[in-house]
């Protein structure tokens, strides 16, 4: 049988990152590659207690359809946060609970996007995003990325060259997969140039939370006078991926018809998970659990980039992020990652080769992504020196 | 601020059961409007139970990322369970876990619809559906719907006269919203009419399992030896919505296109619920939990049908369920019960008006769909009889 695939779907094909997982199940392989939170972090028993009342005193509203929008005391309670966090919040803003943040991605696409709009994205950036824009026919064009954040004279250059720039997707803070977070002064130009334009800004920050010093610049959200950002964020980093929640705020208009949107995808997320969520915010701590994940961090990727300047060829560039959970390598020397992961793999460690970040996924690539957030120290250490090994014998031979 | 929305979302409504829904809040008010199960048929105690043994002793696999086609434990036991219940699963099958039958739904369309392709829809039928094939510009032609199920006749001929059909819809047991059956002779010929054509056949079955008396006619899947039909199935109505837990099976060479397209709308189904789900296939008898709504059902039903003889105006035509939510009524005479639902509200019952499932919503229709499963005996009477009240003026003045 030969299936007729929509056009939007048919040059689709599956995160090459998941191809690299089925790797990573085995247990003798060192896996850098993941973008998976510590799970010794996650608040396991407190969410067992929380599951087990919420079944046993609250089982209509745990099993019953809800509505679209979200549980409402989690949108209050993220409502508040937001505001409290991230400054983030205006009168016309309204907020939506998502299936995690890929969600909002997706609906925001759906919403916005015809087929042939463009959509100007960071080069690399994170391929979610980049997937969900292009499954429904958008156009990428990228701008690269520097140690602050976006390239915004390249930006001004792009919105002049290209037709219908509908959007601007950006991961601000600890960019996945580079790591790097735009300067103050970056997102404030960023908005400029957008709102004059007339194009909208989808700010990603899943990872914004996860600041090693606490360290912490405005998120472009929070001076959106204009209606003009959509910010996404997720507990995925912060609570727990598996439980697959995440938020979108944006002018209420927009929220109404993203609410359309999810109401034919998937009904509403599903009730347990939100209201564990709530509970869990209203009984305990979290930005004390946050401060632990944040150390957690901070010291593997300090580990890893001790690692990473002891084995490395000199020569190779990479990122020092702040927070987050990536950092970013470049090879130089018209090197080929899609083809030293393969070298890799054999060495029993695998990475995510950088043109799975790029608009053009099919163009070599000399950069890399490695995680250090799942691994632990030894591994980290062990992994590096593999990879240096990889590496050293690619560049020098 | 003014938004340039997509042109397969700007016209898009939310769907009109859900305004009706905040009436239904008010407890003063008798709600037959739903399509809700009886709540007090979950088995909170037992996913309480669940839930918790689950986050304590599995919390990685519960809080992690899963892989997108779905936890495998309840994959293999749903297999099982379609295999034995429905005869469904040849060997190119494969199956997905989805977030709810109504992700099954848009994710098919997402896969398989250009803008400006046709599908074949009963008419009436399920809003979910027809709203997630609008919001991909789909044209929907309606084929009616008779007591033994869609007209095949008027399907042969719609065919004849629609270019590019790309799909059919349908709802063939207990359907939504006419609570009919579609017998197998039909099913049969609608394969056949279909294979003919080239056209592919969404079976949506949420309800196949809510037999009143246990007769049950063969899946149109079950004998789908060519694989030109997506099945899609869902726990909402056996288990809980609230876990939004649904599943789609289908050729495999489909199925991994319906990844790819998951895999950038919510990356996985949440675990916590999914592992639920196994666990309760496995720890307890669904098989018995089921026997008890289907008498629920059968008696809430019958109840509503009793009522309904005995208060409504004589002439009004009405559908008589073998299983399944629904009842649906046509008043005849040129009523609109869009103006009728309004005069019930003021009577405090509300039901939802049969211009909602059809393809042109803004057609009057003088049908209307009612719901039994969520109310008590005394107010399925209650509300029938004010309803009789209602029916009687309009059409008798």
């Amino acid at each position: 049988m030969e299936y007729n695939i929509s056009n939007r779907m048919s040059k689709m094909r599956g995160s090459a990152i998941r191809e690299i997982f089925k790797y990573a199940q085995d247990p003798s392989i060192i896996s850098l590659a993941g973008g998976n939170p510590a799970p010794e972090l996650f608040p396991a028993d407190q969410l067992a207690k929380i599951a087990y009342d919420t079944l046993k005193n609250q089982p209509v509203l745990a099993l019953q359809y809800g509505i679209t929008e979200g549980y409402m005391p989690l949108r209050d309670a993220v409502k508040d946060r937001l505001k409290r966090v991230e400054n983030i919040g205006k009168q016309d803003d309204e907020l939506i609970i998502v299936s995690g943040g890929q969600q909002g991605i997706e609906l925001s696409t759906k919403v916005l996007i015809n087929e042939g709009d463009t959509i100007i994205v960071e080069e690399p950036s994170f391929i979610g995003a980049t997937n969900a824009f292009r499954s429904y026919g958008a156009k990428l064009v990228g701008v690269p990325v520097q140690d602050d954040g976006m390239d915004i004279d390249a930006l001004e250059s792009a919105i002049a060259r290209h037709k219908n720039v509908k959007l601007i997707y950006t991961i601000p803070t600890f960019q996945n997969p580079m790591g790097v977070t735009m300067s103050e002064e970056k997102r404030k130009r960023l908005y400029e140039i957008a709102l004059k334009n007339g194009i909208l800004i989808l700010e990603d920050n899943p990872y914004g939370e996860l600041t090693f010093d606490g360290t912490k610049v405005p998120t472009i959200k929070s001076f959106d006078t204009h209606g003009i950002v959509l910010y996404s964020g997720s507990f995925s980093k912060i609570l727990s991926p598996g439980l697959r929640l995440g938020f979108l705020c944006a002018n209420s208009q927009l929220i109404q018809k993203i609410v359309v949107a999810k109401q034919v995808s998937d009904v509403h997320t599903a009730m347990l998970p939100q209201i564990m969520a709530s509970e869990y915010l209203k009984q305990y701590d979290l930005d004390a659990a946050i401060l632990k994940m944040r150390e957690n961090y901070a010291h593997k990727c300090g580990t890893m980039l001790n690692a990473i300047n002891e084995y490395f060829p000199k020569g190779v560039k990479y990122t020092r992020p702040g927070g987050g959970l990536f950092i970013w390598c470049d090879l130089g020397h018209g090197v080929n990652t899609l083809d030293l992961a393969k070298s890799a793999i054999e060495q029993k460690v695998v990475f995510v080769p950088g043109n799975t970040f790029m608009t053009d996924m099919d163009k070599p690539c000399s950069a890399l992504r490695l995680n250090y957030s799942t691994v632990s120290d030894e591994k980290i250490i062990e992994g590096i020196r593999r990879l240096g090994t990889v590496f050293d014998k690619a560049i020098n031979g």
